[in-house]
């Protein structure tokens, strides 16, 4: 089977231009069929401050309420998306831009309530790679934003790690899928505060260890379930760590097996 | 040749929900390659006013400065393309949203400053069908926003009824293409007064002397130029009237012959 990259860029190299655009350029002269999948950064509490909307909260976690979910496809699918893909056509990298409504790609429903009513977020039931795989048979770049659908006229917001496993386990079928997760460190770190502590391969043992020893913690927990969770989906290689990885061969990072 | 149809809506049907949705209900269920673009609506004065954002006007025409062209890619691009898709995967209709950039589809020069600098408005200069054709054969429908690139990394506001004429000459290489402009109007009027005076034929001979006459002026003499601009480009077919045209047999419309 042919390779296939799928790459997760978040909220440090979204809310920094020169940091994206330095991405974008490397981004654009990767071989082969790619995929991007970008968060949604600063941008979106933003223009939600300039709006006058609050931000909801309930017990530490966000809610995404109307206004919320209209601000995030204003952001995400607008603002941001348009900014990525304009910027891959000016490096002849053909690309189109894609919500997970789009092609009908991601269908999600929207999360049952149980403690917690999240609002408008969407938990992934199915990927439909068609329209996906006719592009990038031909060469063109799905660029992805962390929104969703549930084919009843239903925009919901979904994380952008989610949305870049399942896709990764979409394309899994007709690709060999290598899925990137870039972000601000060099890897899981054994010591969060020590970037020369990366851990350079987690397995589905070794992880359990490291949950249990308080070392994966926090943010990193519901990633490396994505991660874990595509691994054992027959996605062949995931690698975690800072953007460089890609582009360059001496670079440390954590890859996740089986 | 298989024909295919290129239908713009504007503000009138966007800015109504009912309207809106009514419209998307229709449209999914016309058969054969179809192509949707639409206009911008009030949507994008009233987040300009919500942010504090002045709307820039020069002798009566507007601008797009930098936050203008920002507050369209939001509107246009994110809120209400990611709208209609949504809509039209309810009724499954496949389809896709795209901005001039995506794709590589529609590439303009910015606008050049002669008596006023417009800011960030493109002129369209070539339409790129490869992607478009791709999805259309496969029975999926691009949907478009008045957005365009110039191919070096900028996003440019285009209007919309340019849009849709510039890519009915784009497919008409491929395609036998018919072009509906849906505004609020039963078609061209002879007395605006009268939605009963609809013009039901207009040619090149015709066309000159309602304009000697005074008969098109205003907002009708730039949508019929872009008329003009597609029939004498292989374009089969333009008509211009209430959506209703499209979907119900007993309707009034104009129809520009050459």
């Amino acid at each position: 089977m042919k390779a296939l990259k799928i790459i997760k860029i978040g909220g440090n190299i979204i809310d920094d231009d020169k940091a994206l655009s330095d991405f974008i350029f490397e981004f654009s002269k990767l071989k082969g069929p790619k995929v991007l999948v970008h968060g949604g950064g600063k941008l979106a509490s933003k223009l939600a401050n300039q709006m006058g909307i609050e931000v909801k909260m309930t017990n530490g976690r966000r809610i995404t309420d109307a206004d919320t979910l209209d601000i995030a496809t204003m952001v995400y699918a607008g603002k941001i998306n348009k900014n990525i893909i304009v910027q891959l056509q000016a490096y002849n990298c053909n690309s189109v831009g894609f919500s997970g409504a789009d092609g009908n790609s991601i269908v999600s429903i929207k999360r049952p309530v149980k403690a917690i009513d999240f609002g408008f977020v969407g938990d992934v039931v199915k990927v439909n790679t068609e329209v996906l795989n006719l592009l990038v048979n031909n060469n063109i770049t799905p660029v992805f934003c962390a929104l969703t659908h549930d084919t009843k006229g239903q925009l919901l917001n979904t994380n952008a790690d989610t949305i870049a496993s399942e896709l990764a386990i979409g394309f899994a079928k007709d690709f060999e899928v290598e899925l990137y997760y870039c972000f601000e460190k060099e890897g899981v770190l054994l010591d969060v505060e020590d970037d020369d502590s990366v851990i350079e391969n987690i397995n589905t043992k070794t992880y359990q260890d490291l949950i249990e020893q308080g070392i994966i913690a926090d943010g990193m927990l519901p990633k490396l379930n994505n991660c874990f969770h595509a691994i054992e989906n027959k996605v062949s290689k995931i690698c975690i760590g800072k953007p460089k990885m890609l582009f360059k061969s001496n670079s440390k990072f954590t890859t996740i097996q089986k």
